[in-house]
């Protein structure tokens, strides 16, 4: 097994935990949708837009050196736009919790997964900003410099999005009756999320070693 | 800053977490005391040795190769005890967390922390004791060869342990009612768990690239 065979697994991983997703938002809980008068459906954009827009999106973007073919220049522009998208749908997903905490009247921004979620946006979207601006300002030389902090960076990110992702799931679950099913289908896409992140990192780090 | 300015950082927020995982626990909490016959005493080994024990040794094991003056030898010997160690106190650190659940009546591995952590835990054992066949067994071509997927195996299961420490603390903090005070200790404990294991593998990504 190569990056590249980690890339396969990483993907199977990351559809695996988007189905298990949907499955739970969709059949277990109230279903998905922003509009709602249910706060719980309002909720429910949120875990989703944040996995399928956030996190999906961003192995994806982080892969994409791996995955899609053409020039490094091809890559590179692939590799920045998903990431552009991602940070579009997390927004959404982000404006989903924070309209759901009013529709109820509870605190924004009290436990522990929304302050690793918040820090972890945020630091993301400085990434991002910094990302661009190098590849649009600096000479080839300091790009080639600051490429392995990037990539440091950007794996470290992934990582705590992740985290976030888990802590959420943790605190939905502490938050509602499930019976075992549900929980056992709650578990499951928890390690699917967590190994979808392994293999991504894994496949980000065997090919640039 | 270089992988050794990573390992400071490394360093500042692993003991960091270490004293306010021990404010907590001893101050906020119950304490800890294995044979106690509060049940909520022998919890709380679960967490500290689980942190301290095993996430915290761990972590200074990954970065022996930075930190251990010597020779590569000496160095891997470090690396290879301080895991052995890690792997002793956690087993001390999961039986206080049955002993916990058999006090009280609670079922074992429910909870998506417990499944992250158990398996996380299982494949510890086994990578070290892979670890330990390919140092006694096999040939310096070999071990050269096997050297970047022990590597990538330990980080991803690094990963792992951080996230099990996480909903750990996400599960324990939403069965509990915190003051605002102690949930804001537990919020700043979880990051500082997070920005140990961030450093601590940046730190090895930076040396081994």
């Amino acid at each position: 097994m190569n990056s590249y065979g980690t890339t396969i697994f990483a993907h199977l991983f990351g559809l695996l935990a988007l189905i298990l997703l949907l499955v739970w938002l969709l059949h277990y809980r109230e279903g998905i949708e922003y509009d709602s008068d249910d706060p719980f459906r309002v909720f429910n954009v949120h875990p989703f837009m944040m996995f399928f827009g956030f996190i999906f999106l961003v192995g994806q973007a982080m892969l994409a050196y791996q995955t899609v073919p053409g020039t490094h220049e091809t890559k590179k522009i692939v590799h920045l736009t998903l990431h552009l998208i991602a940070l579009i749908l997390g927004i959404v997903g982000l404006c989903a919790v924070f309209k759901f905490h009013d529709m109820v009247n509870w605190a924004d921004l009290y436990s522990l997964h929304s302050w690793i979620g918040i820090g972890t946006f945020c630091l993301f979207g400085l990434q991002w900003l910094l990302g661009l601006g190098f590849m649009l300002q600096s000479s080839e030389r300091s790009r080639v410099a600051m490429a392995p902090w990037h990539v440091a960076g950007g794996r470290a990110l992934f990582f705590m999005a992740i985290c976030a992702a888990l802590t959420g799931l943790m605190e939905k679950y502490t938050s509602i009756k499930a019976t075992q099913r549900e929980s056992h289908l709650i578990n499951f896409t928890g390690l699917a999320i967590l190994l979808f992140g392994v293999f991504v990192d894994m496949a980000v780090g065997l090919r640039v070693r």
